[in-house]
């Protein structure tokens, strides 16, 4: 029965289910969240020590004490236990829908100038000031917020991997990577992506790139000869397959993601897909074509390749299930903490069917690449301990965030364009002005200081010019600037 | 000018030269580490205070705390600063010379059996021990003492890493590695091995298996098709070629390594070889064949790899200098961490001419896997802070002592059969009586929990039957129980 209790101390109303399903710390933070949602708590209320709060609600000060840490973690709340907790401030408020494609596209005049902006850059300090004055970001898409890497979490994760890794594990380790991770990440997969399967069907790669490479090496070893890829995609794929001796097939995309029904004229024996967010469109695949696409696997025995790459960020609500959690046998499944953790890592992973073990087992060894052991270990550290979990959450709420201020920022810098993508991930697609010239914009982007990747490069057909812009190395202060930049680029090179 | 000194306080004689070259620690330290060697100072003798020896020497006392924590690191000394140094015990006298292969070989009777030992183990402490109750041990010649990671050093050069690492080395590394780690190694390799090369020539590996791989995909990408190998050699190496595409032909080996001259008749593009031990007979190359293969290398412009693997296990005088540090521009130079520190690391380098670079750059895309930039940034650290060479010093004794404790085991439990090799590495070749049959030997082993590599395994063409045997993990007093168990399946595996 769920009854509202007012707090004595604070006089904190907490909606508090005693008997609800689930964990109490999770349903009591759960409760608190919601009222900083509400309003009903606000910046510097101060909430209730822990003892207080326990015998008020007839809960184990444990319990609070976790719920406390968990909205910490979350930047709900700020403070140490002991010298009192308050609410650190209320999360962005951010709409839950993001521009569209079917707003009414108006050819741009000359975009708004926002250049004194970049003309004054902000003190010296801020290191993303180029010598020339211009203001210099990364815009790459597939780039996390580089000063929120978890150091000290990762440090606490690798002092517990080297204080419990074994002798024997400092030997020559299992190719396919560590047994602890190869479990860790089964339950992982198990309990976000809804991917039930045994730990051995988990390997270890070095990221989503490694992973690729080892899967069309393995396909092609197999016999495969060509593979289909979405149209646009993520360009190093494409080189990765060639590489491999695999022809390259495009598949058009649409608002519904990869058109599938232009599979059945193909000859290919595997497909590469993003079904979670298309990249760089940013749309879900629809749920009539990832039918259809696991019947096109199974009716030929052929295998879906999937890169999951952006599922742990979606904003609006949780991501839909992974293909592979509905056929495993068909179905590589592709994940990596490149964007949740750090590129520099080089760690991630992939689910495959049994029958493609040998094959990537073999090709492993022809390569001997693999995350270092004690890395492995940190990560298993990392998940178990909760760590992971909480910085997906408090990074979930700073790129919405960004995602907000940065299409706020672009409607304001060129009106007509609109940027597209479902409310998640890292990027968005702006598409320009129809006649211009997108190599002219991204280079003089890049004389701003702004590195951009253009739509074309992640085309194989021809199609209309666009920009894949990455917010997530950047503040939401700084996305007018960005964003008049990048009007002043596209105005710049927009025909007279 | 060099004058003894008598130290007041404890008798110690210290053979000083307060006016020779270098730093005046290490000077220090190898005066009395010269006393220790020399049996002037013996296990248990007390070491005067760091304050007393600095006032009576006239140097600061920095000098004396330095140069005892070196030899503490080394095993010479014993005990803390504040509380007392001690001689820690001699170390293991050793004789500089080993059997060698022009031993009289006289075919050998039925081996000393020395089974007591295995089948009344230890106490249950002894993790080694198979739950038959048999030894068990991974003689894996490439397999360091795992016992003897440097687990707190690792840690403090990891905690450096991570504090000390920017927020944009956490972005899409550089694939040929860390600037920092290829200027580090370039350091390291001039002053160890004589190979004096820009940091831009270095690549970051992840292991000698790894940097085979990348090198045969880029000569093969660069039109290379057949690549000459040492027979024997590491198996490893050969099923890499052949993956990549490369045919692979074998040149002998004798006492004096390749036998360079047989490469004349060949059409090949590159030579793999392991000049300064070779793998795995122990033998180094000599120094005209050097010259010769120096000189087939640059007529035809043609490519050496130069595998590197035990150039830091030297016990009886240097190393001789690198390959590459004579022909750099023909020498592809390889090494790692995988038995300095762990092969769990898998990290180490290469150095190769520049002529390679674009096409290394090509494949390492190809394959997307890199050590962490964090794991990079702490060998930096390791090496930079002396702790990596102390970690040697130590374990060149260790190891040292574990060779010259297997040769003797060895030699009691099968008289007739010397083992061969330099002075050098991790391993022992263990030549088997004639009539013997190895494959029986090596099953016969394994059924004892001895897991060994077989001599045919290396060899491309037919040969006489040996086992490669490495004592990394086999610590002194296990060393005749060990020897006694292959003595027992060479007994069991001999003609009736």
């Amino acid at each position: 029965m769920a009854s509202d209790q007012s707090n004595r101390v604070t006089g904190l109303l907490v909606a508090w289910d005693a008997d609800g399903p689930g964990p109490a710390h999770q349903r009591l933070a759960a409760a608190l969240r919601a009222q900083v949602n509400a309003d009903l708590l606000r910046p510097g209320d101060r909430l209730p020590p822990t003892r207080a709060l326990a015998e008020e609600l007839g809960l184990s000060r444990w319990v609070i004490t976790e719920a406390y840490d968990q909205l910490k973690a979350e930047g709900y709340l700020a403070g140490r236990v002991g010298s009192g907790t308050v609410v650190a401030g209320a999360p962005t408020r951010t709409p839950t829908r993001t521009p569209t494609r079917t707003s009414t596209r108006t050819p741009t005049r000359t975009p708004t100038r926002d250049q004194g902006r970049l003309n004054h850059p902000p003190p010296v300090q801020d290191s993303l000031i180029t010598e020339e004055g211009g203001v210099r970001f990364d815009l790459a898409p597939a780039l996390p917020d580089l000063s929120s890497f978890p150091r000290t979490a990762w440090r606490a994760a690798l002092t517990r991997a080297l204080a419990g890794v074994s002798d024997a594990e400092l030997g020559y380790p299992d190719p396919a990577g560590a047994p602890a991770l190869r479990t860790t990440i089964a339950g992982y997969l198990r309990r976000v992506r809804g991917l039930d399967l045994e730990p051995d069907r988990v390997h270890v790669t070095q990221g989503v790139r490694n992973a690729v490479a080892l899967v069309c090496r393995a396909l092609r070893a197999q016999g495969a000869r060509t593979v289909a890829v979405e149209d646009p995609s993520w360009p190093r794929m494409r080189d990765i397959a060639h590489g491999s001796g695999l022809d390259v097939v495009p598949v058009p995309v649409d608002g519904h993601g990869m058109q599938v029904r232009a599979l059945a004229g193909l000859e290919v024996d595997a497909v590469f897909v993003t079904p979670t967010h298309q990249f760089p469109t940013g749309v879900p695949l629809s749920a009539a074509r990832r039918l259809a696409l696991i019947d096109w696997a199974a009716d030929g025995d052929r295998i879906i390749v999937e890169d999951d790459y952006d599922a742990e960020f979606r904003y609006d609500r949780r991501p839909v299930g992974a293909l592979a959690a509905r056929a495993r046998d068909h179905v590589i499944y592709l994940g990596s903490t490149s964007k949740t953790l750090s590129p520099a890592l080089h760690l991630g992973w992939m689910a495959a069917p049994a029958r493609l073990e040998r094959a990537l087992a073999d090709v492993r060894d022809g390569i001997g690449a693999l995350a270092p052991t004690i890395d492995q270990l940190a990560l298993v550290s990392l998940i178990e301990s909760g760590a992971y979990d909480r910085h997906l959450r408090r990074m979930r709420r700073v790129y919405q965030a960004r995602r907000v201020a940065m299409l706020a920022a672009l409607a304001v810098a060129v009106p007509g364009a609109p940027a597209t993508g479902m409310d998640a991930g890292l990027h968005v697609l702006w598409r320009l002005p129809g006649g211009v010239d997108e190599a002219a914009v991204l280079a003089r982007a890049r004389a701003r200081g702004l590195m951009v990747l253009g739509l074309s490069m992640c085309r194989v057909g021809p199609g209309a010019p666009g920009l894949v812009l990455g917010y997530g190395n950047v503040p939401e202060h700084r996305a007018p600037g960005v964003a008049a930049a990048l009007g002043a680029a596209v105005a710049a090179a927009a025909p007279a």
